[in-house]
């Protein structure tokens, strides 16, 4: 069943003759998939079944991503750089990083592009504005609902973002819609998003190749000596990248009251998790 | 329900947060549908039910098209260009266009270029060669399986198809493949084509308003003088285009005994398709 939906992709793509596409190869042989790759797009995870308790999802997504992490340690391009899109996708990607001792550490990260993405559009259409006039956006943390979308540096068409919308708005439908969109969603198709978080990987993993002075959130490993981000964890930072490099933006100041209350729900919610994998640590 | 499933399409491209995205409505009023638009993609039609015979589909179909046709005469923008995906796109393309009495009969088409994608897969990937290594595919009359996907003209590299691949692979393999290529999609995804028909209709649509010199097969309506096609079928015939213009590949032969079956196997489908269709005509 699930070699024919990937047929079924396959003939799909195929069929779309993409001038850029040289081949498709369905494997469910590790080394096959992964050998000499230089961007790996891990979209998938086990989803989380009815009854079934994080911690559970944590360990079972943890033993797949024991093996994909060997797999690209392994066998892909030395400068292999992986985005782990499947959820949960910064402990995910903590685990196959962990695996991967002879790859960068950085060359790992979680994506948080798709609620920075849904963090533009509301604010755009919030402002009447168009997410290309709004800069400086930010997502921290991890991608669950404990995020933190942080508006507070944006601009919107030169002006800042604060100045133009009400502070109960932020607090009482931004937050808590960009945080919980994924929910939505799934309340409106009865499916995960799809092609919007493709195309996020899709933003992530460009301006990460090819470099971008705009804003993006990206989760990679913390060393932590930035914005009092413990060590170790997979934490969304806004960067801006260079091509093949991205760059935490720094000086930002996360000390106001509810900066400090998000930041540590977040941080307090990615210990928990990695506590719950941390036999495969 | 429908409104549902419309508003989980809007919350995808709004957390795409597309550049270009200006703006998305959701309406079932044919008037706001319509106001102003410059590119027509008309995906949707009634799908054929159990028991419902060809007839009863091309009826049903025919009441949408008649209205929709009305809606593009009186609300779209003068230069407005139209594809219709939905099945049976030529015959509905008909329609419409018949009803837009004040548009260029010219800016109505049908798409087969999903068809001629498919084509140059199969002969690309028979071939072992890219599909940019091969020019002049094309595919005549209906989008169903009586079309004739024709690789006569085809090269590869630079030479030509016929001399790299055997007749009966051409006969027994390559043409009731592309012919009947939806059932298999079907078969495999227990869904129709979904991302490759997107891809094919931007493809149409991109070459029409840019221009392209490479051939792409477009349905549009017949004058009668080319190819011995009936006058008023919409019929698909190989294209070059120039920006808003294509314009048909002429001097070809079509006078070999298997494209004379094939032209008229697919050319009679059309007449029948018409005739049920042609009170409203």
């Amino acid at each position: 069943m699930q070699e024919q939906v990937l047929k079924g992709v396959m003939a799909e793509l195929h069929d779309s003759a993409f001038p850029l596409l040289d081949e498709v190869i369905i494997t469910s042989n590790l080394a096959t998939a992964f050998k000499d790759v230089n961007y790996n797009f891990l979209v998938g995870a086990k989803p989380r079944g009815p009854g079934m308790e994080r911690a559970d999802l944590l360990k079972d997504n943890g033993k797949i991503f024991v093996d994909i992490g060997k797999a690209i340690n392994d066998h892909c391009a030395r400068d292999a750089k992986t985005i782990v899109v499947g959820n949960p996708a910064n402990t995910n990607a903590l685990i196959c990083q962990h695996y991967a001792k002879d790859m960068p550490v950085s060359s790992f990260t979680a994506m948080t592009r798709l609620d920075h993405n849904r963090a533009l559009t509301q604010l755009a259409l919030k402002t009447g504005s168009k997410v290309t006039d709004i800069k400086k956006m930010a997502v921290w943390g991890n991608h669950s609902p404990t995020m933190y979308p942080d508006l507070r540096n944006c601009t919107v068409k030169g002006k800042n973002a604060m100045s133009l919308v009400d502070p109960a708005w932020i607090k009482d439908e931004f937050t808590p819609r960009v945080q919980k969109r994924g929910a939505e969603i799934i309340e409106l198709r009865k499916l995960s998003s799809a092609a919007s978080a493709a195309n996020a990987a899709v933003d992530h993993m460009r301006d990460w190749a090819l470099g971008s002075s705009e804003w993006q959130s990206i989760a990679f490993k913390s060393d932590g000596k930035l914005y009092g981000i413990p060590e170790g964890l997979m934490f969304s930072v806004p960067c801006t990248s260079t091509p093949g490099h991205y760059e935490p933006v720094k000086g930002l100041k996360l000390d106001d009251e509810v900066s400090v209350a998000r930041m540590k729900k977040t941080t307090d919610e990615l210990l928990e998790e990695r506590k719950a994998v941390q036999h495969l640590l």
